[in-house]
């Protein structure tokens, strides 16, 4: 995302790898239809876009509370969202003002991004074998990225990493846009379909798996793309540690449990379809539930800018400090 | 498929749901190339194919023990694909004589399915919500299906019961078989990505998994699509039974263990592109092994049309029996 004098120029990650275009959004509807629609995806990601959003509101003289709300409610399960129109409410809702805030948002993403990469790095042993699943890169974030964070930094540091990318179906964020990014960096690694995991666990080629989330509850438990659980189920069985990253702006202290969480049940299209291409039959219905939540008791550790969580987690006190 | 004087014809499953074409198959090379590039797929539907690979071979005065051996190593992991011609090795190898034994493999294979659906039917409880991976219906074997063939069994039978689907990555034969054969059948089904069966069996939905098998080993383990492991650990782990649903021509009790089946690796392409269409960015290194093996002591039940079987197996006796 770029912001250009009176707009947003966002990247549309639904044409990537194989096309590289840029929308230009001059309405916060716009940034809230992009959003919604895909254009634009992963939590960290998603809060800094609705920044933006606020900003052409401010921009365009548009109801704030309007845009607060529709931005808010764009997709169900990222707390992230509420982050930007929160801190906008606390300054007068005027162009440059809101700008600024929005700036200091994707600012501060960065910086913990860098933060969540260190505190991770440093619980990645040498020669590590790490699978992930999804996108939670530079593309999902204002850079750097979350659990990708984790093994650019290891990657720097010479750990000699190995990743194994899981495709992440239905919308492939992991064989579209994790392998875009793992072949800029040059970090060596596979693409496996997801249902390959637990081979590769059982095989003992996997020496760690970290994760994204959209949302952690007070009790660690933590939302994140469907497939999740199932890694960290496999994590377990298999005792391989489970790490989930992201910035404490993920995390929503005031909700108990991950039960509490609003899960986003997406199109049958996303199954039945590809490129455009019907691939089952016509008439078939589909359960597609966009993420799913993994225990807290199922992951090894929580890396954060604030530093790295073991369990029992309780963020209802420590986001309290 | 289906014998046609002088050749087989094939419904050459690559295409489904979506166009119905058949092969016409006039020489065992043909048939063989069928099998690996899977326009026939599904451990007991290429051991039938196999046994007509034979009868082609006759027909036109082939070497035997060279459309045996190709035919054997059309693809590595199924033990069926012995099966046929081991017992054409029994008869002259004329053609009348070879293509009975090829139509009596198809029959037993036939038979069989019905047995293991009415043994397997029986573990099924009253409005049962099952889950599945793969195509393990009329279309992988003589007809009826293994695993799907327990469901429908349980379907005549009047229990109620409700499927969810895998996808089944990378080639998706639940969404693109399995699908149209639950429409076809009446069965109520939707269909899930792989990575979705987690939550489902989280939230409770889920009363039993029944997968097919490739090969079962004399301890039970099991080889099936890559993903039945990671079911297998997901039942373990949510309680829920894991059922496999072979005939007995699936057991390989000269085999020790899980650990010595060969397992196919396919292309990478079968991940990176979509119906012809790219997906995945140029350079991208895959890794797709076509299955899995799941240990015999996370098996619930083998099923076979000569009983259910229940661990610890020992098929290297049950099989002298």
């Amino acid at each position: 995302m770029k912001w250009d004098g009176d707009a947003l120029l966002m990247l549309d990650q639904r044409l990537l790898p194989m096309q590289t275009e840029w929308l230009r959004l001059t309405a916060w509807q716009e940034v809230e239809e992009a959003i919604r629609e895909m254009a634009v995806r992963g939590a960290p990601a998603i809060g800094i876009a609705a920044g933006y959003g606020m900003a052409l509101a401010a921009l365009r003289g548009d109801n704030q509370e309007a845009a607060r709300t529709g931005l808010a409610a764009s997709r169900p399960t990222a707390v992230n969202l509420f982050l930007a129109p929160d801190r906008v409410a606390e300054v007068p809702f005027e162009f440059e003002s809101v700008l600024r805030v929005a700036q200091r948002v994707e600012a501060d993403d960065l910086a913990c991004n860098h933060a969540i990469g260190r505190n991770g790095a440093n619980l990645v042993p040498q020669g590590a074998t790490i699978l992930t699943i999804c996108n939670t890169g530079a593309l999902a974030t204002a850079g750097h990225g979350t659990a990708l964070g984790i093994i650019r930094t290891a990657h720097e540091d010479g750990k000699g990493v190995f990743v194994y990318s899981c495709e992440t179906r239905p919308r492939q964020q992991g064989l579209r846009l994790t392998a875009y990014e793992l072949l800029h960096e040059g970090i060596p690694f596979k693409s496996i379909v997801d249902s390959a995991a637990a081979s590769l666990m059982q095989a003992g080629k996997i020496d760690l798996v970290v994760a994204g989330a959209d949302r952690i509850t007070a009790n660690g438990d933590s939302a994140n793309k469907i497939g999740t659980l199932s890694l960290a189920v496999l994590a377990h069985h298999f005792g391989v540690p489970f790490v989930i990253a992201a910035p404490t702006s993920t995390i929503d202290g005031d909700m108990a449990s991950g039960d509490l969480i609003p899960i986003e049940e997406r199109s049958a299209e996303e199954i039945t379809h590809c490129e455009g291409v019907q691939i089952g039959p016509s008439g078939v219905q589909v359960y597609n539930p966009g993420f799913d939540v993994t225990p807290g008791d199922l992951i090894s550790a929580i890396v954060t800018e604030r530093g790295v969580f073991q369990k029992p987690y309780d963020f209802a006190l420590e986001m309290s400090r």
